[in-house]
């Protein structure tokens, strides 16, 4: 039996992206075949647009519409803290805490298995930013390393901690620190793994009632 | 913090798939923006060709790319036999088993919960089929219900099975069989559900050695 050869091209298309197997790839090609062609058609045109319609932030390297992200070139953030994160969709993250501060997108991991260097990702604008901020404002300013707690976030992690202090910026310039590793919210310490749970003993904190 | 709008248009077009939430959506569009635009381009033409690049069969109601398809066009098929199923999808299964009859799709179940009934899927051009196929051969056709085994495959199975006997099709014209319900190969009696352990009791077939 032969299968139409603009079906095999859809599929094959939906196989290139990340989760989707030949079955689910298949299923949704024959799913999409029920679709009224003009739906089909916005679908692709979402496509296409995707990366003309939008340009990476010039300071914080966040993907917007417009030179200057929204988060940047908000006066009411605070731009002495700058929380560093490996993609854009860690910042819908963050953004739904109520963090203040602004970011630094890498958009990666350094991930040696992989061919990615800390020269494949955005580490050098983010030594640089620091340094021109810290000349302009003379403040201390706040780097939250807020990448992935497995062990390509934590080397990320450990390699930018270097280059910033390597970068003649003491911990009076630059203060940097490092998101909580401990028990999620519920968790229960009976299930919890022993990298996590010494995690969250080193990193215990003071419960005093006020 | 303000999403553009060309990433919100992606995410709504993959939310609109079955099986994708808004997070894998967000996610497959993110991961798209690390995509070179030619291969953006080549998805998009890929989904805008999926329907004009093909059309139903005329014969089997199968989706293929001239008005009778491959099987209905294979002279070493036997016509004789028409396995019934609710998608295409399903006509690539029962191809990998080594059948060798021909297909009827019906594009869907009969499914009163979500406002389908017998006359929006293929049953009637089935009956049809089934009425001038018995005049010009004159031999017995057979009928393999071979829609899921869910409620709503087995009425729609019920719901054909009566349509052809009451369009004047009794057992010496069109024979009538339904997919055996049994236990999975490799499966265990311990853990089958009651449903599944007595259909595979009622349909128990002879079991001598030759």
């Amino acid at each position: 039996m032969k299968i139409p050869s603009s079906i095999l091209k859809l599929i094959e298309s939906f196989e290139r992206l990340p989760g989707i197997g030949p079955k689910t790839a298949s299923r949704l090609t024959f799913y999409l075949l029920h679709f009224p062609q003009n739906e089909l058609e916005t679908f692709a045109q979402a496509l296409i647009n995707l990366k003309t319609g939008t340009r990476l932030c010039s300071i914080c390297k966040n993907v917007g519409e417009d030179d200057i992200c929204s988060v940047c070139g908000d006066t009411a953030r605070d731009k002495r803290m700058i929380a560093v994160v490996s993609g854009p969709l860690d910042v819908f993250s963050l953004e739904k805490t109520g963090y203040k501060g602004t970011y630094h997108v890498l958009h990666g991991v350094i991930d040696p298995l992989n061919n990615i260097g800390p020269e494949n990702i955005y580490i050098e604008p983010l030594i640089r930013r620091l340094k021109e901020q810290v000349q302009a404002d003379g403040e201390t300013a706040e780097v939250i390393l807020a990448t992935n707690t497995s062990m390509e976030g934590e080397s990320t992690a450990m390699y930018i901690q270097r280059q910033i202090r390597e970068n003649d910026m003491d911990e009076s310039l630059v203060k940097i620190t490092r998101i909580a590793r401990g028990l999620p919210v519920g968790g229960d310490i009976e299930y919890a793994d022993d990298i996590t749970l010494s995690r969250a003993l080193e990193g215990r904190i003071r419960f005093d009632k006020p």
